[in-house]
């Protein structure tokens, strides 16, 4: 049965108009005014509305083991809370345990997100180096339709790779076509600073954001950036949160280098004064690396998604409760590390963007969805209103209000750190390859409902 | 009679990929794979080519007086030159006389510009303050659909305007919803170092050179940029040469203001070396305003054309003949300032910055149409290879070869300060709204086949 | 009779260490370790004190006529007031009238300042261009000892110039061995800001600062230092008070320019708030241009000393009473601009600098005097503890404290904007030319002890 | 015998002025205009010539076992070469064998310089990291006179050291009042490059050069600045080659950072073309690290002494003989890296930099011994020419040539590389402590003469 969204105003990352939408089946077969109505067809009235791309979050951790638990979304839950918040891709990461083979670890990751409600693609971890590794990733690339490769440059003792294995999967990425990305903070200096605070009694979650600063992230990113480049692959730099990486990533970029940054809506939004909470609890809910940085850094990232130094933005969605963050609670390095906010970006994104003036409407489709679906090499099939575009659309009403409460969310978790924001401009229907998955509340998308989505390699530099 | 362009690769600023479309009229009926050509229709064989957006040149000087002289080419020399290099549309500049109603002015344009072959906006000049032209302006954008005024902040005793009359006509700019453009040097101090050579005894083509230095331009440029800032308007930069200038821009875009720059071809390929020349000629031929720059200045440029600080890219160009040249061989103030570039400006472009890896092919379409159509606000009419978009498009064959020389150009100049250079990559075919306007060397287009083209203002700060 | 200053720590620009120092008249006669107290001897126990150069303060207006009035403090109180500081010079702008001959201006100031109780020189300003003005520079400084004359680059109307004069005043100065100072705010862009406000009807002192923003002293700072770069002088720009202004400074010196900015112990210690006041006469007080920013760019302020991209620290001594102030009840811009600090500059920058390790006490030395002296060119004669060097001289005890208050001040003006700061370290004793100025309260020079002090001409550029 | 030099322009870092200078001893007893010689008197003429304080060069390697082999200038050869040059004082680095003590390696050092003709002093290297190392830091400050650090982040596999150990080295050394100094190169990467220019059949001394790009230095700035900063030390950047570790350095020192950048003379003026050269000797004799750079990396070191974020020229002599070179003929990796320069650095960094305006000679003085002599603790007993201090002295004559051979030089090597410079401006005499060392082509100082200097530690952070 063909679907017409009729009356809206199609916003895509270059333009805006009104048009309506007709879709066949998973896929957009029409973009145009007054598109007559086929047969049969069912009608979305989207007057008032902007209809865009649906959002893609290039950055989760669904069911993840990490730092002793698992997070507590998985592919179902994360990807429903996804779908009601306008979300209707997420790209997870899929982590080998220590010695794992790479094709091993894919498996299980296919078979975790088996449940998932909407679709979903995979960055392939790489927390060392060997032979084996280095021949596994051409699978990776060429039989499993991963074209990006993870790395840690923190996590001393666990997922941290050291410069010399970040050259050698890089170089490596270079030959594949496939693109490197990046956690960038120094590991070695971030265990010294922990140990520090330790030493001086400072066992509180503000211990995580002490021992973190900006410029232990600048650092980093300013690293791997040169590795990079030395190699001769592009670089994409995940959860950049502070002035000093996004100035590494604008300088690269000023000097012609193809590098690109991700803020957090977190970092866009949320300040370290949240820290000083007297609340434990508090705090430590919002205990993520980097951590919430000072005001002016929240200045730098919105300039940067404005002049296009900074091109995504992502949740690292990686949801633990409170009760999994009370393993630190007598030492801040033992709190799981991870915040939530698949089902929040859009809207709130919407109104401190959008809202403000700060971002035109094309602009937030370029950071929620455009942007990525074209460094990950799925554009135009993602992030684009366009014939032959998979019909993954959010009908966007800026006129809706939503609170954010931990008590209404769908999430797993028994808070929210944007608990008590107000948004302006929220979904009213999303739809995932042609089938209305949330609609006023009500959630129809269903577990399975999610395809793997794979993304061709890149032309080897 | 329906035409079908079969079996190239599109490519538009923000994807490639394998698709034909079908021209109806003046207009893209269709953009897919494997197009059935409807009956009736002809042919075309974009196999091995690029389907690509027709170039739009932001930046010309049509038969325009200009220190004592016209310049040689008009509306239609100018337009079909600019229709064999693969540009379908220029964007002129109506420059009132002194005391002359911007009304009267932009009638006079127009007739002047009923001979043109390619279809043609302008940008209307303000070289002084009255409240007569604050009235007019409104007309101006509101009924003759011109979105954009243009300020020089050089030529002192001619069109140059002070910081006051800018902020004037910036804040009326950003009351009607229309965008300044500025020539950026500081014309008080130009002239002073321009009597200082004089004095000196420089009187060749050189001390043009001297007497407007790459900080000359860096200041104006971080002025403008000011000026706009307070008035709360966009501004547009035209011909950005030097690094001091695009840094102007790239610290202004960083701190998210919307700023834009315009380096032209003349300055990403041509050097100051050129004035050394021992040929009075050669060097005067060169001479136009800024001058070209030492070449650390064009590895500036590139970057700024990669990382997205800069945005277009445009020819200015204002050509004179070697004979007008003349009238400047005692006093290099007295040499017509401009240069050619209309027909060479995509070749060029394509050979230097996609043939050496420097730019993608998407990046190439970037700046030379879809950026200045989103900018200029007439996208996707303009800009797009896209269902509904006029059928300005040029078929692009990536191994065709061209070698640029005066002896055979259609611009109405005895010389090309480009001679010698042999680009790889040119237009096969060039299809002004639906038809062929230029043809394996055949020229089809006409006098005054092109059409004047409105651009709707924005909405107001 | 000699005098020994004995027990000390001597502090000087670039060394510290425990000596005494010996004064013939009012020359250093050594500096050395355990000196041989003389027969006849007077001597200073500065046990637990810093002997350092008295302070210099390159920025004042001392009965200057102003916008209808005159500066309440005169040679007298000023220069007394400075001394109770710890400052034991101040260089004065001597102010033409327009019209009047630079050389009648500067018999005017002689006159004036010759109830001076510490020494000072001057600076004279260049309000206008003509040929008379070009030849008397050359008598202002080979006659009167004056090598630098100061710019307006703001006060439409009144005291600004234009490029073109800008640009003939630096290349005379260029020739005649003299530097240039600015005030940079772009004062066309002011004045249009101003009638803005007006319209708005925001009159009150607010609307002082909301007209002077800091992007238009950071566009004027950056023009100035271009236009110097063009006649190939150095360049001193005053009141430097913002991020915007330092940042084109450091760009200039990163490129090898000869260029130094002053910041206002002002403007590094208060800020925009001051100007939400919901009393009037504590904002208007306060008004002054640059006015007070917000607190971001005191940081940049206090790295620029740190750095060495900024290298003096002044006031801008204007000081005008609350009744005078009120002559702008209804309309800011007839706020007399000014306010004082001459009296406390030097413990509150000692607190706040030194106290805080932001500062070494040497950089303080540098800072406040020798910096100045040398860019001044009358160093070593003052700013250092040394054989030969004028014996104006400052005990500094670093446990003294003092608190500002209005009501204890010196300054002839009803209050002080600082009221309220406490001070750790402060002069225990000022000497002046080898005599006992100030000492524990008690103000022992007298009007008329001052000295003019003539300033030799750099070699000519 | 006292000792008078009469006549000549006494130069200092922050003042030059016509005076004699008096020598009692070892030391400077005077300076002041027209002293009167005391009885049995010895008398220097210095009419014409500047008298400015003895060169220090703060990084030498004198007889120092590397990659084999042992450098061919001992402390007796180097520091005679050094004399001739207007150098009266090096600080070499004494460098533990693998897992040698701190103490021993001290010990050794201290018996090979015991030859040495001029004054000297060591930076202690630490190349790994332990608990005994921890400890011997602290004798080596407090005991030994040392208060610097050195730390190689190159030669993997040799001296390098990883960002841990650099942690727990600044920590150290901030809680001692020591300075670390990083020679900043990434070793992890340069290994890999050097592998990749092997493995593609690049194996002589351009694969040097290309295997330790400037990027490759950038980052080790960058990096080692931040740790420094993480653990509240100051940094002195050795060897300072390049645009991007400059502007690192300036970043860090624009923030407030205490970051100390020291180009080379080699850097200075040698750039990489000549590793272009046929003649492997050639290019061999100029493998050091880092390497030549292009030229544009000049300009940024020049305008960094210009602007005070560069801070000191150094040499870094470390004289291989032709024949030692020669072990890298199949492999530049094994080619042992180092140049020379001792002998040469005074004449031409007077020629390129007070000769062509770019420095003051004040200047020329503050990057030649003063700033050195402040920032490694021995000022004003070493960089003044003030009562009190050493009489190491250079009376320095504007007039002089002087050609650089190889044939003649003092240094043991066969080769120059700045073979055919020709130096204006050069020593007339140079005294050490008071004793004229060299003068007019006479080496008179003899093997032993030099005294090892303590540096006190500074005050702990
Ligand atoms: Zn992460
Ligand atoms: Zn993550
Ligand atoms: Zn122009
Ligand atoms: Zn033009
Ligand atoms: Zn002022
Ligand atoms: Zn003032
Ligand atoms: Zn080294
Ligand atoms: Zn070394």
């Amino acid at each position: 049965m063909p679907l017409l969204i009729r009356g809206g105003t199609v916003v895509n990352h270059d333009h805006s108009r009104r048009a309506d939408v007709l879709i066949h089946g998973e896929t957009i077969a029409a973009v145009a005014t007054a598109i007559e109505a086929p047969a049969g067809s069912a009608i979305i009235d989207a007057g008032g509305c902007y209809v865009m791309p649906g959002g893609i979050d290039p950055h989760t951790h669904l069911e993840m083991p990490f730092m002793g638990t698992v997070t507590a979304d998985d592919f179902e839950s994360g990807t429903k809370a996804a779908l009601t918040g306008g979300t209707t891709m997420v790209v997870d990461h899929c982590l080998p345990d220590p010695g794992q083979s790479l094709l091993s670890a894919y498996q299980d990751w296919r078979r975790k997100s088996e449940v998932a409600a909407a679709d979903y693609g995979f960055h392939m971890a790489v927390t060392s180096w060997s032979k084996q590794i280095h021949d596994e990733m051409e699978t990776v690339v060429k039989t499993y339709g991963i074209n990006t490769f993870k790395h840690f440059m923190a996590y001393k003792g666990a997922l941290m790779v050291n410069d010399d294995e970040l050259y050698n999967s890089f170089a490596r990425c270079a030959g594949l076509g496939a693109m490197p990305l990046v956690h960038a903070e120094n590991g070695d200096i971030v265990a010294r600073m922990q140990e520090a605070m330790m030493a001086r009694g400072v066992t509180g979650p503000e211990g995580h954001a002490y021992s973190r600063p900006p410029e232990v992230e600048g650092e980093a990113t300013n690293r791997a950036i040169m590795i990079a480049d030395m190699t001769g692959t592009p670089l994409y730099v995940v959860h950049t949160s502070c002035r000093e990486a996004h100035e590494a990533i604008a300088r690269a970029r000023a000097a012609g280098k193809r590098v690109y940054g991700e803020p957090l809506i977190q970092h866009l939004l949320l300040d370290a004064r949240e820290y000083a909470s007297k609340d434990w609890n508090h705090s430590a809910q919002r205990v993520m690396s980097p951590p919430f940085r000072d005001k002016v850094h929240q200045d730098s990232l919105w300039a940067g998604l404005q002049a296009g130094s900074l091109q995504v933005v992502a949740t690292d969605h990686c949801a633990f409760t409170t009760e999994q963050k009370r393993f630190g609670l007598d030492d801040f390095r033992k709190i799981p590390n991870g915040t939530g906010g698949l089902e929040d970006r859009m809207p709130l994104l919407w109104t401190a963007g959008v809202g403000t003036g700060r971002l035109t409407k094309e602009e937030f489709v370029a950071v929620t969805s455009a942007n990525i679906a074209r460094i990950l090499n799925i554009y135009p099939r993602k992030g684009a209103v366009a014939t032959g575009s998979d019909a993954d659309l959010v009908v966007w009403d800026p006129a809706a209000t939503k609170a954010i409460r931990a008590s209404t969310q769908f999430s797993r978790i028994d808070y929210n750190v944007f608990e008590g924001f107000t948004c302006t401009g929220a979904p009213a229907i999303t739809l995932s390859r042609g089938k209305i998955a949330w609609k006023d509340g009500d959630l129809r998308a269903g577990k399975g409902d999610g395809r793997y989505i794979e993304r061709p390699a890149f032309p080897p530099v």
